[in-house]
């Protein structure tokens, strides 16, 4: 998920002071609402050696009364904490009703730095992830909001930053030896904070995720998170306190389908983006097209024989706007493949047996057996999209979908699958020259309805869950893959090549 | 807990018949409630090979209108199931909403008999239980109805049953090599079993167990413990559909003090005792008493010593009916040791500080560190108890505090702590004697006050509590002991015994 994040965000000066202008104020009256209904904050502070932590604390503290917080910063564990399950320190850390305290790296260290530096032996892992889970959970039942932040940079940065302190005396210290292995092994590392993120992104303490290279970004957008989530979390509490719960209960489970509110619209430009950095611009001539295509497809041939040999179970998902080309692309991937030897299911609306049954179940039934290849085009991501958009379910509910879909993949690809998931990504434009196309071709007609054009005019809060959605299920075991689409030529060489790159990585293990 | 369960409990010919004249037609009715409303409902049987589970099943059925329930036996995989993550067999064998699906052995085998017959290695088996987890949890949230029922039997009982089936030629081929096994290792396997239960028990998926030595009181319990879960989410259903969310919502977060109701009152007789298998005539004279304290308080100091030098914390949890003795036991325990390396926390009401925190942020902010002895005199589980009871906390909150307590037990026994909980058992007659006597004497009447009273008249209620508490939250790593206390010596002596026997296996391993 971290290495398809957009990291050139950034804010210049002028937009800096404009959002601080409006957030801090704001932050400042959040907290003391707080005081007043009693409600406390724990917010953790994760992510890579100086992607800023501290320094990002210093800069969200500013906007807070000081007789209202706490920071602690949590490094080796001292004499007196060694001597208690390492949980205690956090247990005796913990903020009364009212009051917020801020953990400088936190209870995750246990399973990241800790981990990775091996003081956290193997066998102690799945421990510490069960301790971490409970902990949060009955927190979080009694009524504290956990707001976890993790700041990410990339490889190259945290080496430019090491240097830069390393270059002089003064703040040389502050790169340990253990900072520069975590750099060198940054890979390794960060599939550990992968595996964490998606293992404790939970619908009561979610994982934020900050592009931190930038300082002023990550700053301003820290105090939006921070803000969004605290505003939320009044409106709640005083929505119980006005009316008993039922108005809260209402909202819960009714219309589920907006976008969580809160703060003005032009904070959108801190969600997590990953489609904008798709380069649509990428394409092949015919020619080039088909002497690949003609290539790869005979590969795959050869490789689906073999995957039914070693009895390896392949599922491709396959996501994108409408007209993004998924069609076409399913096509000339299973071309020349055996039909015994796959199936591909489209996903309509539930029927009414897949409506008397929990969402995934339909998917699940229709998962391959070892040795053959499934194909789905559209996917259980429909709960985060469309039945996210369209109230179809509620916010709870799509909530908490990303970690149970991370759960079935998870175990998908434990039983030994190859998951692969595929984001059609074309923009407006091209998807209005293909809408218009096909109406205008008689054969085509019947593939463009009205919802299409009615989707259409929702693009910017499908664009949201997307990048959402995205940033939240795409997993080592289970990567989603976006697809430049404006060039069709392009998008069917890309899928077909990253299916058969997959296949031969797991047949040479 | 298992080998704490009373498995005398039986039902005669008539007992039986007019349970099963009440509850049979009641479980039809029920059936046909959930189908109408539209609840699914999973029944998941485990237990010891020759439990009964099958003869329990058929019993179960005979209520049901055939047209609205499966049975799944859940044997060894099919080849298709092995071609598939461990958890897809039980996907496609959900119920649709109304109808019941019974599982003859469960997903839990995957930690059960295949984790003892090594079919599960033991990397595995973290990984199974998240699966699991996260199977419950995800259904459950969807309004998936999940009874867990686990036939409880001991080694005696299991060795007989399999003697009779192998004694003839027609049912020697049902008890096989790998049972004969799991009743010669009956420790071991139950030790798995013990896990299972404490990981799993959820407020969502609770476990309920039966004692099955005696078949008709296993049947009648089974059918009440249906019966009364499926009354419960019936009534949920219909409050939901009749007045919005906002009623349940209520009832959830008020007055929780209420114990499970839904069938009569008779039907205590199904719940797990254990205090009821105390033997309160257990007693020492006085030369008995003195010459085993004296012995035993001498080794305890030495061992408090080691405990020292071994950095080995030590928590010790009292509870127990009011002048049950639980202060003359923590004071003989104490009394020849050093006063630096122990500390006694008499647990009161919460403070205001406490209450403006996690019920259990108190308890974990007095753990002792290690080499350290802490005493509770009461304890956390008063949530369970006091605070259940007098509704001070909702049923929500109790009911899931179970884990939460087995959770950080468990974090703390990691950490390397010896865990015991005292509950001090006394009859009610011996409690009138003690009160009377406190009255009477200008020295102790502070120890009585009017709530002892008042909690005295909530007797039977208290007792249900602490029996459920004894079955839910007893663990290999933080037992309860139950300790007859009709006779101070005798209860004295089994505390400092239990206490050094533990501290003495410790220091051996």
């Amino acid at each position: 998920m971290l290495e398809k994040l957009d990291l050139t965000k950034s804010l210049n000066k002028a937009e800096y002071k404009e959002k601080m202008a409006e957030l801090e104020p704001k932050l400042g009256k959040l907290q003391r609402e707080c005081r007043r209904l009693g409600i406390p904050v724990m917010i953790a502070f994760e992510g890579y050696g100086a992607s800023g932590k501290g320094v990002q604390i210093g800069e969200l503290i500013k906007a807070l009364d000081p007789r209202g917080f706490e920071v602690y910063a949590v490094k080796n564990e001292t004499e007196e904490e060694k001597m208690h399950p390492f949980m205690w320190r956090f247990w005796t850390k913990m903020p009364s009703k009212g009051r917020i305290a801020i953990y400088d790296s936190s209870w995750y260290r246990k399973v990241l730095i800790d981990r990775f530096d091996k003081k956290t032996k193997k066998d102690e892992v799945a421990d510490a992830y069960r301790s971490i889970c409970s902990f949060e959970e009955q927190i979080a039942a009694d009524g504290m909001v956990i707001i976890k932040i993790f700041l990410a940079i990339d490889k190259k940065e945290q080496k430019k930053r090491f240097d830069k302190l390393l270059s002089s005396d003064e703040t040389a210290w502050r790169v340990s030896k253990a900072d520069q292995k975590r750099n060198k092994s940054f890979g390794k590392y960060q599939e550990m904070n992968e595996e964490m993120l998606r293992r404790t992104d939970t619908e009561y303490a979610p994982w934020n995720i900050v592009e931190a290279v930038d300082r002023r970004f990550a700053t301003a957008k820290i105090y939006a998170i921070v803000a969004q989530t605290l505003a939320e979390k009044v409106e709640e509490a005083k929505r119980k306190t006005a009316k008993g719960q039922d108005a809260l209960q209402e909202e819960e489970s009714g219309a589920g389908g907006e976008l969580r509110s809160g703060i003005s619209v032009q904070d959108r430009q801190f969600k997590n983006s990953i489609l904008a950095k798709a380069d649509l611009s990428l394409s092949y001539t015919k020619e080039e097209y088909k002497s690949r295509l003609d290539k790869l497809q005979k590969k795959m041939e050869k490789l689906h024989g073999e995957l039914y040999r070693r009895r390896i179970p392949v599922i491709l998902g396959f996501e994108g706007w409408d007209a993004g080309g998924k069609g076409g692309a399913i096509k000339r991937l299973t071309e020349k493949m055996d039909p015994r030897g796959y199936v591909v299911h489209p996903t309509a609306s539930p029927n009414d047996i897949e409506k008397a049954h929990h969402y995934l179940w339909r998917f699940w039934v229709d998962m391959p057996k070892a040795g053959h290849v499934t194909i789905f085009d559209r996917t259980w991501y429909g709960r985060v999209m469309v039945e996210r958009i369209e109230g179809f379910c509620s916010r709870k509910e799509w909530q908490r979908a990303y970690k149970e879909m991370n759960d079935m993949e998870k175990d998908l690809a434990d039983a030994g699958a190859i998951v692969l998931k595929f984001w059609m990504q074309i923009d407006k434009d091209e998807q209005a020259a293909r809408f218009k196309a096909r109406q205008e071709n008689p054969e085509k007609q019947w593939k463009i309805t009205d919802e299409d054009w009615r989707n259409r005019e929702k693009w910017d809060q499908y664009e949201e869950a997307v990048n959402e959605m995205l940033i939240r299920t795409s997993t080592p075991h289970a990567p989603w893959v976006v697809v430049e689409g404006n060039c069709k030529y392009y998008a069917r060489i890309k899928v077909l090549e990253t299916v058969v790159d997959a296949i031969e990585k797991r047949l040479e293990d």
